[in-house]
This record gives C-alpha cells, structure tokens and sequence, in this order.
C-alpha cells in the first residue's frame, strides 16, 4: 500500500509590506492599522503619535504591533508611512517626518483636502509621496471608535501630480485594494473641486440651516425628521470640520457660487409650478441613483482572520479543522488574494467560539489574527 | 362563609366620538384612523375616498369599519371629521363636503400649510373647524404603509384663529393627545412661517446640492455618506413636496432670503478661521439639542388592543386571564385614559398568539382589537 501524500504544511504569505508606519493613530489612522494587522498587509505595524495615551489605547486594541512617540532613524526601516494627522497638524508632521524617510518607501495620507499637502510634499522632495483620501468617516472620532470595517467599501481617491512616480501610485492603489476600499485616481484640484460640492458644501448648508432654529424652542420643537437628517453633518467635530472647509475655501467658495445660482432657479420656480415639478423629479431620479456604500453588516468583534497560502483546499482545510471540532461558521469572506496567499474573514458566534477556533487553527499550522 | 364578591362585568368605555369620518385615506389618512379604531376613539370610523381600490385597502387592513365612494346627507352623522386629502386636493375637498357638514362636528384637516385651508374654512362658515398639521411622514407613501404609530408622539400642530370656538379647540386638543401625539398651538402664520424654515427651505436646499451632483460620474461615486443624509428629503414624492412648497411660497421666500444671509456670513468667516469654529460650534450645540422623537420600537403586528373600562385591577384582570392561558405579553402600554375607561396595548409574539389572546378576553367579556 502506497504512503498517503501528506500536504505541505501551510505557511504565511509574504506580506505586501515589512515595516508598516501609521503617524496619527485616530479614528482612520487606527483603522488603517487595524486593516493592515488583520489583512496581514504588513509584517509589523507601527503607531506614531505625539499622544502616550492614544498609543497605549492603540496597543491595548491589538490595532498596532509597536509603538513610538516620535520620528527618528528608526523609520528608515519603514517600507509604508501613512500619515493620518488631522488637517491643521499635516503639514507639520510631514515636515517632521520628511529627513528621516526612507526613498524607496511608499508615502501617503488620508486628508480631507490634497492640494496643500501634495505641494508640500513635492517642496520637501518627498518622492514616493502618493495624497490619498478614504471617503469613510463616523460622527464618533478618536482611536476608541476605530474599525477596519470603516475602510471596507468605501471609495478611497488617489491624487498623484505630474511628478509621482507611477510604481508609487501602483503600489497605493495595491494598499487600497487590499484594505477593501475602491481606489479612484484624479488630479488633487480635481478632488477638491469634487468633495468642496458633495462634502464641504453641505456641512455649511447644514451650519446655516442649524443657526436659522438656534434659539427658536419652538423652531427646535419642530425640527424633528427630516430636519435632522439634514443637519447631522453639522453635529461633527467643529474643530476638524472648521480646518477641513477653511483649508478648502477656494474651491468652496465657486461651490456655494453655484448653490446659490440653484437657490436661486429654484425661488424663481415657486412662481413656475410646472418647472418645479420637473426639478423636484430631476432631483428624485439624481438621488435615488447615488450609490449606497455596502458595509459588513456582521458585528466585527467576533471575527476572526487566517491567513492562507496560495494553495489548493486552504478554505477546505480551515473549514473542515473547524467543523470537525464543532465551531460553527456564520460567515466566512476571503479578504485579498495576493500571488502569495491571501485571508480568509471567519464570523463566529462568540468571543469564546473565536478562542477556540484561534487554538484549532494555530495547532494546524495556520497563523490568525482575531477581535474577540 | 360569607359569598365571594364577584367583580363587575368588563364594559366597554365610552368613545370619544359617535361617528369618525376619514376623507382622504392616504399615509396620514389611514394612520389617523388606524389610530381612532386601535385606541376606541369613535365608535364607527368611516373611509371617504374617491378611489374605490384605496377604500377596498383600507377595509382589507382593517383601517375603517365602513367606506364611501363621496359625500351625501349620511355626512350629517359625523361629529368629527378628519380632511387628509394631498395639498392640492385639500380645498376642493372642503368645498365639497362643507353642505353636509353637521354645525356640532370638530372638523380637522392635516395638511402641511394652514394658512390657505384656515381662511377658506372661514369663507365656507364650517365654525367647528380647526386646522391641523401633524408632523409625520414616511418616504413611504400611500394607505398600506398607514400605521398608528407614526403618530405617536409626534408633534402635532393646531392653529386656531380669532374665530375658532373654545370648546372646538378643546375637542382637537384631546383628540390629538389620545392618538398619542403632543399638541402645539399657534397661529396659521406663525406655524406656515416655522414649516419654512424647518421643512419648505430644507427641502430646497437639499433639490439644489442634488441638481449639482446631476450627471456627473464622479461626483455621484463621491456622494456617499453625508450627502446622502442631506438629500434624503429630495427622494419624498415630488409631487406632493412641490405643491407643499408653492402652498406656502410667500413665509419660504422670507426664510430663503434669511438662509442667504447666514451662508454670506459663513462664507465671510472662512476668511475668519476664528469666527467659523465659533459658529461650528454653536451649530453642533443647536443640532445635538434638536429633540428626538421617539416612536414605538416594538412591530405594531403582534399588537392586540383591548378596551378596559375605569374599575379597578382591569390591568390585572387582563394579564392573569392570559398568564393562566399561557400567553407571553411581551410588552404592555396604558394608551389612553379617560374619565370612562381606556385602553391596554399588548405586545404579544405572534400572530397565533394575539389570536388565542383575543379569543381569551372576548370570552372574559372584554372589547379587543388586534392587527395580526
């Protein structure tokens, strides 16, 4: 009788990058970190932040592997840098960071706004610098609320200039992907043009519109439903929200141009009803074709990750190591697969499912990574 | 051993209303007398609708106990009658009911402007009548998504005039706090200039930023989010939103011009980082204390209403009687109480189960509703 044909047994894919720096870890720095821990994107992640307070909480959240409260030479090792500062501390932090980054490292952010730090970027000679912008964001901020889930989905702009090298933006696009986002590219003037409409606007509508009720009780009593909605926006942090349309003022200022002009089309259409009626349906059919962002609807917190080798049967073995052993699998979605491997999401039913099924699988050789 | 004393047999309170008529049994329409059957408001609700397929949905959902294709002598019976017709249906509807109108019925409208309906209801001398305007609404029109807890406590405006007799806007009043909604009064102008602000100019602003998203690839694909919160509004029917509009065109130009004014001076204060958080600020203290209505969580399917008259231990008497038949009553509610009695709402978990309820307490000899 032959010897039965062991499989080999299974290995961790190389990671898309070695040394991963996430400077700011808030609300999308720290989802970005956690993306890139659970996807297996980087083989360390490292949080910087001027804060102790927001790295401890970092590390107690499993988001990072290492923390620094500074730049040094120690980021020469870094092969990624995301820069995840609020707006008005950007610029600075790039500034900071700049004489200690590594050439051939791939650099990016997640501001709101891309002309100011792409110019920025190209003065201080930063060359892998690609401006980024994950259109993701909660009305709960801070590292506390940080969620890879955040980033799945969502649209995420690349901004390279003239000057960015095209295996750089290769690179960020790679990254995006693989944290789930949609990456689109176009020229930082473009985006700001584009987000002073559909992002910066609306925040000032809904401030005017809120001032209008402000001290009026029977405004506010009123004020309920539909009125709400419109105004949720202007429930955010002032102060982010305050750097966020000030830093874009220019292109904001042509957007409120343009609103007011549709104000105005509008107020003359209250004496036209026939011309109202075709723009109340013109508006209708326009808002009811935005797209919807799909998130995960599966709580993430009993989630678990492996990661798996490019191979037959991986989801086949992770799946019959864990039926034989009675852990039930709610959901299951192959995160990124890469010529090396990729990740496999595993939805439990229970902090103790996840531990369980972590032993079983870890016993068989499969590295994991879980938010229980 | 002296003879146990036998409670009272259960009777059924007195309603506050003989005969409801229900002319127009649209969302609101239908909710209103969803609302005056499940809580015994009138003893007989009547649906008065042009369209037969509305009236056949109304009786089929168990929303009026008797329906009628017009108006005739019959109306005469009516001591309350409830005009729920859309916007531009309202006044003809006056008109043609106000013959038949009987001088003692509190009559009441629920239209969204009460300027025009107050002065024609003068012009028509219908004395009893007193407008209304309750503030809810779904995106979802239309007799089969009516449902009595869109209602529930909802803000519910009424607007008397000089010539609105005492004990009419007594009667609405009660009305309104037994559908469980909470009564606001105030004059039609004063109401139609506050709707301008916090409904008419919200829905404009929101058509505007929509018609400057309109067939653009890139600016829809970027309009997630919080533009979708904003433009929510402009999804409603667009009918219905422009004759609202135009009804009440002369208070919406006024707040127009003043929601110009506040966007000058937010545009001026991007220039003026300073005075911008300040406003930032004061806008996201205004939004967060915009109150929250709070509707009924629980489905209203697995309801069962039951009349219990003013004695004591009805409450017991309800839920021993269904404790020994085994019965789960998963939620309970006091709906209404009057001099002569009220009502319970039970929250049961099943269809079957507000059946085997409902069966359980006509045989103890209470009056019961259910919508299974």
């Amino acid at each position: 009788m032959p010897e039965p044909v062991l499989p080999d047994p299974p290995v961790t894919p190389a990671p898309l990058f070695e040394t991963a720096v996430v400077a700011g870890v808030g609300l999308i720095g720290g989802s970005v970190a956690m993306g890139l821990r659970q996807r297996f994107l980087a083989r360390r992640v490292i949080g910087l932040d001027a804060s102790m307070d927001v790295l401890r909480e970092a590390e107690a959240l499993g988001l990072v592997d290492e923390v620094r409260p500074g730049p040094g030479e120690w980021l020469r090792e870094a092969d990624l840098v995301v820069l995840a500062a609020p707006m008005r501390a950007l610029i600075p932090l790039a500034r900071e960071l700049a004489p200690y980054l590594n050439p051939a490292a791939l650099v990016t952010d997640v501001g709101s706004v891309k002309g100011g730090i792409s110019a920025e970027m190209e003065r201080l000679g930063v060359r892998g610098f690609v401006a980024g912008h994950p259109m993701a964001g909660s009305e709960r901020g801070g590292v506390t609320h940080a969620n890879a889930a955040l980033l799945e989905n969502a649209v995420w702009v690349l901004t390279p200039t003239d000057h960015t090298p095209l295996t750089a933006l290769s690179r960020a696009r790679t990254l995006v992907e693989h944290l789930g986002a949609a990456p689109v590219v176009m020229p930082p003037d473009a985006h700001d043009a584009l987000v002073a409409t559909v992002s910066h606007l609306p925040y000032l509508a809904s401030l005017a519109l809120t001032h209008m009720v402000a001290r009026d009780e029977r405004l506010s009593l009123l004020a309920a439903g539909g009125f709400r909605d419109l105004t949720r926006v202007a429930s955010g942090d002032p102060r982010m929200s305050r750097d966020m349309v000030v830093e874009n003022r220019t292109a904001l200022k042509e957007a409120l141009a343009r609103f007011r002009r549709q104000l105005e089309r509008l107020e003359a259409d209250l004496d036209e009803p026939e011309e109202l009626l075709a723009a109340a349906h013109e508006g209708k059919r326009t808002r009811d074709s935005l797209p919807v962002v799909k998130r995960s609807l599966l709580p993430q917190k009993h989630d678990l990750v492996v990661a798996v080798p490019d191979r037959p049967n991986q989801i086949g073995a992770v799946t019959q190591a864990l039926g034989a052993a009675g852990v039930n699998i709610k959901d299951i979605e192959v995160l990124a697969i890469r010529e090396e491997g990729g990740a496999l999401r595993l939805g439990l039913e229970s902090t103790e499912a996840v531990a369980h099924a972590a032993q079983i699988l870890r016993a068989e050789g499969f590295e994991v990574r879980g938010r229980a």
